[in-house]
């Protein structure tokens, strides 16, 4: 009970005008740097230019990798290693969300691999070696600014995997939430959903009993979220809110709420076959799935914890039957992500039909069954993608 | 608002039967180690046998500095330095609590400058270079086993001081609660009061406004310890309490909790004098002084805080004024100090009387003012010390 083990080395700079130490901490690394980024919405805040200018005045040997795609491709990560080996880079700066980042840890390692990406995503080839990585995130979701994970997809198969390494890890990583103002109500309403998953996923929701405090500090960044993303997509300049929001991100994913009870992210897996099929944001897919979860897993033996989830959480009636308070709590999440968040609430609207729906619950579960609050196989998973119809 | 920079490299191993791993870590440093502790509690409840076995199944060489004192001197930092230069040792293991751990700290500097350690505690010499340390906790109180920090004790001047650095920070700290199980009431209690005096003192009571979500985690580590410390001093081998206890010291003091506003940690300012002059255990100080400090700084200004601080930890009623609901909570922390943790309520039951309040509230507010939830003069300080009476 209890026995876990917890590092985390990132160094974050959290706030306003930090951008000021981006060279002190780069020189460390070298000389060469490949900045990567997305669609080039860096460009439009102006935030590009920042960086660059700050890249310049310390004479950084700048190249570029861009276009990176919101479920990264290990297309890209083979063209980001190409410009590494070519160019010699000695560090990479990831400046975007998740995808970006988790794109430029699955490129750090691939650059001493001389291979395709995807031997390394697969584990056919291990990790040995990787470049360090700096980050500047400009959205608030996956927590991969402060952890060692990346999920990397391959369109020709459908698959979407994670890769989990310390060296992966971002040596820095810079925290400024008046990167994410311009972060669009949808998109702020998917990676607060993305954040509060990785907690109920990997943590909270679990049949294995939990160090109180534990439990206790993952309930306040649950309420953390559920409080400050409405206020940011209500008003996407509130400092605050995009702070506490960044900093929540940050925490559900970093091992500093594990209590060595960490279990399979069951709504994750579910999910990632969702985006690798059909190339949705992921904490779309997220909303839609997690409380057809719950009502699946739903039972005596469950009850207890949902409705406990809903008087911490929610301030359901704590006098409530165990059943019907867990029932509560699930109907008030889904007031929640489809009403206060207002997400789509079905795989239908968003033009999915069943038709893939066995093919990926079969891969969803690994071929076998995913252990969580309650074991699912392939078929418990067919029937969930169902209730999401 | 909010700026920070947050690092925290420490490897935890938490939980029973971890010190397999001992080794592993240790050989990564070298084979010369110098083993510290205190009083000889750690033979008595057999975890210096345990060690010495992991250790000399994998031939170590291993120095010994027994005796470090409750309130670590910079004589036996002198000493554990000398060992360090004459046996040419590679890595510290400090095997007890914050008192070795802080002194261990302190020798892993000193052991690289030739005069007296002293030197270093008072800033004359800076600190470059440290030996690497590994701890072994068994007491939950200070959070060195996750921070950079050291106090050592000067006894031919009274002084007490902090050394902070970031090369004092330990590489790895494991953290078995079931070695606190022979730690008794009064430093159950005791430690417990330093838990809750590193948040109050360093992040809680601050008149600078705090990130939403770190103050609600302050608050859960809060009342996981006054929840706990009850029950572990009643039932000394519940491992639940003492797992909450342990975890709850290490995140008190460091960095989780920081928003960019820490300030002078007040309470420990004053408290230091204390045991500086007369030697007492560090946290009945801090008990005996917190709710004076609370009473001074009472005013319109401070009440809000106070209240709310008794509100979400005490249950204090809501509705009540600010001025009546801030002195209900410092009355239900008093009852928590004094009634349930049993400790002694004023100096003059320890002996202590007002000899040396002049020159202590001198010492303790550095020769000008403590910048604090109201900032602190002599003449203030002086004042709480004659409270404490």
């Amino acid at each position: 009970m209890y026995n876990f083990i917890f590092q985390n080395t990132t160094k974050i700079y959290f706030g306003e005008n930090q951008l000021q130490h981006l060279s002190e901490e780069l020189k460390q690394y070298g000389n060469r740097i490949l900045l990567t980024y997305g669609g080039g919405s860096i460009k439009k805040i102006g935030l590009y230019d920042k960086v660059m200018d700050e890249l310049k005045k310390a004479n950084f040997s700048v190249f570029e990798l861009s276009g990176i795609e919101p479920n990264p491709r290990h297309t890209t990560v083979n063209k980001g290693a190409d410009i590494c080996k070519k160019e010699n880079i000695d560090v990479l700066l990831a400046v975007g969300g998740g995808s970006t980042i988790d794109c430029t840890k699955a490129i750090s390692a691939a650059a001493f691999y001389d291979g395709d990406s995807w031997d390394l995503v697969t584990h056919k080839v291990p990790v040995t070696k990787a470049l360090p990585i700096v980050t500047i995130l400009t959205l608030s979701a996956t927590g991969s600014e402060m952890d060692s994970g990346a999920v990397i997809s391959n369109i020709d198969t459908n698959e979407k995997l994670g890769l989990l390494h310390p060296l992966l890890q971002p040596k820095v990583s810079f925290l400024d939430p008046a990167n994410t103002y311009s972060v669009n109500a949808f998109q702020t309403a998917c990676g607060s959903v993305d954040i509060l998953s990785h907690i109920f996923d990997c943590y909270y929701f679990t049949a294995s009993k939990k160090m109180d405090m534990a439990d206790r500090i993952m309930e306040e960044v649950i309420k953390t979220v559920i409080k400050y993303a409405p206020i940011a997509i209500k008003e996407p300049e509130n400092y605050e809110a995009r702070a506490n929001l960044m900093w929540a991100s940050s925490w559900a994913l970093n091992d500093f709420l594990t209590t060595g009870v960490s279990q399979v992210p069951v709504c994750h897996a579910m999910e990632h076959e969702l985006s690798a099929f059909y190339d949705i944001t992921h904490g779309l897919g997220l909303a839609i799935i997690t409380p057809r979860w719950m009502k699946y897993v739903l039972d005596e033996t469950t009850a207890p914890q949902f409705k406990k989830f809903g008087v911490n959480i929610f301030g359901v009636d704590e006098s409530l039957p165990d059943m019907q308070g867990a029932e509560r709590a699930i109907e008030c999440l889904s007031d929640f992500l489809f009403n206060t968040l207002g997400l789509q609430s079905t795989l239908t609207e968003i033009g999915i039909d069943d038709k893939n729906f066995k093919i990926m619950a079969k891969k969803a579960c690994w071929g076998s069954v995913l252990p969580s609050l309650k074991p699912l196989g392939a078929q418990d998973i067919e029937e969930i993608f169902k209730m999401c119809l």
